[in-house]
């Protein structure tokens, strides 16, 4: 485990206009969390005009603070290669390049995923031996929270892909919580006879025989993710993706029924009014904008991707999360980790995939 | 829309051996299920002495009932294959035979999914023009209800069978609820421009051009599927299971949050017994048993399969979705329709999945 920084040393870039509520929405996040308590100087990446209309209006003080001008934007609708090809003034370009160029310790940007995926493979490589980014979602669980990747910047994924997405988690999780041997699971479904699983399967035997530092407990289900006896779950993005906006959906429905119950008549509203206190805690627990915040890894830098449309408290909660991860750098130890799996990974005897589906 | 039979004409046969919780359990949702006004005929089918006992325990007064022996059981972590071989005198064997001999409307087991699969297709066959029976789950929503399929049967699938499977899904949803034309969306991730999506894409284009009848909504994502705007959501096994049990997950975890939050202090738990109405309506909201029950769609015969797990109130749900499916026959209103989609798709000119993963 590397010693934690001294968190006044870090600057966190932002991307200030990326995201669908604009500018403002995004100064206002910073601002909130300023004032809970973060520590990292604050680089603001965009027109600087806006940049300091929105501090006016949402002013943070005496906090350390530099703008740093970018003329363009990178639209949401954007397809990567059109982002890419004229991104160079905007200003998710220019906040990752603060990473790639030492002056920031993490970028947050609530822009365009693809293009920001696209921008920071530019910039930051790979780390060597990963093949493509994987996003990670912190998911609220019956023992605090568990990691759930890659949910939507991979639709396809290989074996081993699985396999890298399994030790970035696990190197991810270790920063955050400081447990030092985090329980990794393999996203499954139940039936153990069913097809189509020589994929996971092989991914589980590489785990198993060419990463036995890791504490590999096999495949999980669904009802798993939550369930807090496992804290790194790792699926393709197509899964992982339905997964997360499935229990979303979930937990915004229920929510309504809770309300419901709440409001349902006199009686039902003198006993809420008794238990306002207790409400309000079970209200933030169940704000997605409290686990707002992943990040793209496998990049040679940390880069957090915010929801396109997180409103102030979201995007406070990804700066701090930022500033958490970039307080315990888990980069060298995912390359570490990688390098010596992949190595021996060579030597593991996985089924043939074309083979298994006859 | 066929017209609805009265229901005293019906038999609903039960695999009363199937199931984690034994045939007391069973008889006792039977149980539940008569005095909650199920009208159709039951036809028991499993060891004579024990079914014999379980009614002692669980009386059914006057109501009609009939007993068929079978003295085999088949296990559940039986191989379908194992329990193809060895199985017809067994309960679940019979059952569905009861069907397949025109003495049953419907059969519905708690056993193991694979062998009630295989049992069923060797024996009902599957509708023409269905390639693979599919597991539709009743999914609560902000409207209703919504219907997801496949949630396991099928992991890897092709375009053609989730057309399939989005027909099924509509004839099983009208069935239920009388909406002439439900609308039916397959389920994908948020971003347009990803891989992998070939298959989905081909999908939406055959359903789009085939069946100009259905309310075709494009792709949805997870958090769709509750919000109640779209009534039939269509995925692979693999996805719609994995969905399925993180709701389920998620469900759990809210509900234990709830819990908390109305008992962690005086004022709450007083606040709690104001409620104590409303909430108990809550409590039957989110409890899972309310929506035991899925039909295998495309087989030549009704066969539901209730969760392993259930418990009596759940296999009353179970039975009771059983006998709404059976008042309102709609495998003619499939094998119609898939006909002539089928016909129609062959000029569909799709993608060819493996150029464009190149």
């Amino acid at each position: 485990m590397a010693m934690q920084m001294d968190r006044t040393a870090l600057t966190l870039a932002v991307d200030v206009m990326g995201g669908d509520k604009g500018p403002k929405e995004v100064i206002h996040g910073a601002q909130i969390a300023v004032n809970r308590g973060l520590q990292a100087k604050l680089l603001l990446v965009g027109r600087e005009n806006i940049i300091e209309e929105a501090l006016a209006e949402h002013p943070i003080g005496d906090h350390p603070v530099e703008i740093q001008h970018a003329d363009g934007v990178v639209a949401m609708d954007d397809k990567p290669a059109r982002a890419l090809r004229r991104s160079k003034d905007s200003s998710m370009w220019g906040a990752v390049a603060s990473v790639k160029e030492g002056r920031a310790d993490g970028v947050i940007s609530c822009g365009n995923t693809g293009a920001l995926m696209a921008i920071s493979r530019l910039q930051l490589r790979m780390i060597e031996g990963i093949d493509r980014p994987a996003a990670s979602a912190l998911w609220p669980s019956r023992s605090g929270k568990a990691v759930v990747l890659d949910v939507g910047a991979n639709v396809e994924v290989t074996a081993e892909q699985l396999v890298q997405f399994a030790i970035m988690g696990e190197a991810y999780y270790r920063a955050l919580t400081e447990k030092e041997r985090p329980v990794v699971g393999l996203l499954n479904v139940g039936e153990e006879d069913l097809k189509g699983n020589t994929l996971i399967r092989n991914a589980a035997k590489i785990l198993r025989e060419a990463d036995p530092e890791m504490a590999f407990c096999g495949f999980v289900e669904g009802n798993d993710i939550s369930s807090g006896e496992v804290d790194v779950v790792v699926t393709d993005g197509f899964t992982g993706n339905i997964a997360l906006k499935t229990a979303e959906g979930t937990a915004r429905l229920v929510g309504a029924w809770v309300k419901e119950a709440l409001t349902s008549n006199l009686m039902a509203k003198a006993g809420a009014a008794l238990m306002m206190p207790s409400l309000k805690k079970l209200k933030t627990r169940m704000d997605p904008a409290s686990v707002n915040g992943a990040p793209l890894l496998g990049l040679g830098g940390l880069v957090v991707k915010s929801h396109g449309g997180a409103e102030a408290e979201g995007i406070c909660s990804a700066l701090m999360t930022t500033e958490e991860l970039a307080a315990h750098p888990f980069l060298d130890a995912i390359a570490k980790t990688v390098a010596s799996v992949n190595d021996r990974a060579k030597s593991v005897d996985v089924e043939d995939i074309a083979a298994a589906a006859e």
